[in-house]
């Protein structure tokens, strides 16, 4: 027998910097979460300040990790983001971070590996990993929030497209004369099946009948209480925004003949109230042979699934690393 | 120096099984056609007339180049292919082919390698190898005939999908309470940017106004005529066949981050009347910075794309056959 050597165990940080939190945690290659840590990102304070938060908060968590050994890190961006380079080429979050290559910056501090990607299609490569596209070779991740982020996996690996800008998946067109979307598009899925989408459609709705949404201040939230308690528009809100939906994700079925869809984001919570919708759309719009086919499922990971899926990036990434020194 | 080994030159015959007639060629390694032949498909006839034309068409192709070594045989079929299998499993064409296993069929009797694939496929997969989409790892083919056929190559490979049906992008949809289609969806791209799109679209413009379109039997050459004699009406069809495939193309921009859009089929014809919409839409409905990287470009083999393309798969392949006997 050879005599075992002793290691120390490996852990990956999966980041997720948000416009006005950092989310970080420690992962194990299987899939364990070992500690957490969420701080503000605080974006007023300008660059170097948060570029002190990312590293305050690994900082922290290697604190709280001694005797392990940190291999690489992986964080997410809402954003143009070109993963092969690490650069921020643009992000909502970070208006005057215009090419930006973090990687290179953080590299050089840290002396670790260093990833990034968008958000979005992090969010898809967590669930691929340990979460509800396990096991699939092909699947498109939806995340229905205050927008659509999307993420497109096609032979287990994230498809970025030639300029990392693969997976706008919000900004498909729905109707051509809609409502004007803040890309410069109208009609634009996101103005739809996102929380903003719903909350406009309540407001619409308001105007040309009475429903117990109150007048002011509406949130998705607010549509969606009223739907479990039988709020009749509120109902009808969620079934329009299910169909819509319905129609995008026909589009990427008879694009792509991809047969799973993943649904994550606060307005995925409302499923019981709109999936049936989205089902028959996609039949409607599919061939019977493949429409039949397709499966939409939940998400699994919540809002953790971009932390797993920048840890599992930087671990598959590391051994293309070269220290820039 | 080695004694140089005679060996035959090998070549490969790439076929297109239409509904009408049956199209061959011998074609070289190169890309060179050495010899081409059409008979009729004669359907009526049945399924094994159509077979013994295939062999009869494959024989008379040999008896012209003796001395040549043929290689491998490639087809294209329009309708669900599948080409792992070799197996018809439905197409327009043959309505009664229904999960027939054609590749085993010939290879018995040839004792030859013998794909199948999808006709639209094979028409991308032609213009990859010799034509407009040749140097590009990524572009998306677009045939604008009686209906829309599409191929996707993604990193040099035509992407099919989980079931064959990828690039079914005739049947993206761009007007949800649009024309119906065949497909059983309505508002296609193919209602409106195809053949058939535009002299319904002939027609419908006589209801409302008047043209020189005359009142009957409008085909689509009709319309394209007139517009290059400057008819108004005319004019503004094909303005508005471009602006719908524009929204059609910024769909696939969104949803693949591609770059370049191949247009063939006999629609492409009337290119100076529609192209400047095509890709004002696609700019408009996408992101600046992958909006304006779009390249809309001609196809360059004409109705030898497919032809091209399934002797190059009969190329590429044949080292994966094995012969069943």
């Amino acid at each position: 027998m050879k005599p075992e050597v002793q290691s120390m165990k490996n852990y990956f940080i999966g980041l997720d910097l948000g416009g006005t939190n950092i989310r970080a945690a420690a992962v194990t290659q299987e899939g364990e979460i070992l500690h957490r840590v969420k701080i503000p990102t605080e974006v007023p304070l300008g660059r170097e300040r948060v570029i002190a938060n990312i590293l305050k908060i690994i900082d922290t968590i290697r604190q709280e990790t001694k005797g392990l050994k940190l291999s690489a890190i992986g964080m997410g961006i809402p954003g143009i983001i070109f993963f092969d380079k690490g650069i921020i080429a643009q992000s909502p979050n970070f208006p005057d971070w215009i090419d930006f290559n973090l990687k290179e910056r953080l590299e050089k501090e840290l002396n670790i590996p260093f990833f990034i990607d968008n958000d979005a299609n992090l969010a898809a490569i967590g669930e691929g990993w340990i979460g509800g596209g396990k096991g699939f070779d092909n699947f498109c991740m939806l995340t229905l929030g205050t927008g659509i982020g999307g993420g497109i996996i096609l032979n287990k690996k994230i498809w970025r497209g030639e300029y990392g800008m693969a997976g706008e998946l919000g900004h498909i067109t729905v109707y051509p004369d809609g409502y004007p979307c803040n890309c410069g598009n109208r009609g634009c899925l996101e103005q739809y099946a996102s929380a903003t989408g719903i909350v406009r459609m309540a407001k619409e709705e308001l105007g040309v009948r009475s429903s117990e949404l109150g007048e002011k201040n509406i949130t998705a939230d607010m549509v969606y209480q009223l739907a479990k308690n039988g709020d009749r528009y509120s109902l009808e809100i969620f079934q329009k925004m299910g169909r819509i939906l319905g129609i995008g994700i026909a589009d990427i079925v008879n694009i792509l003949n991809i047969e799973v869809f993943i649904l994550g984001g606060g307005v995925a919570e409302a499923w019981d109230y709109f999936i049936e919708y989205t089902r028959e759309e996609i039949r409607r719009r599919t061939y019977r042979v493949t429409g039949e086919r397709v499966k939409v499922i939940k998400a699994e990971l919540g809002d953790d699934a971009g932390i797993f899926g920048a840890a599992y990036m930087a671990m598959k990434n590391r051994d293309s690393y070269h220290f820039r020194c």
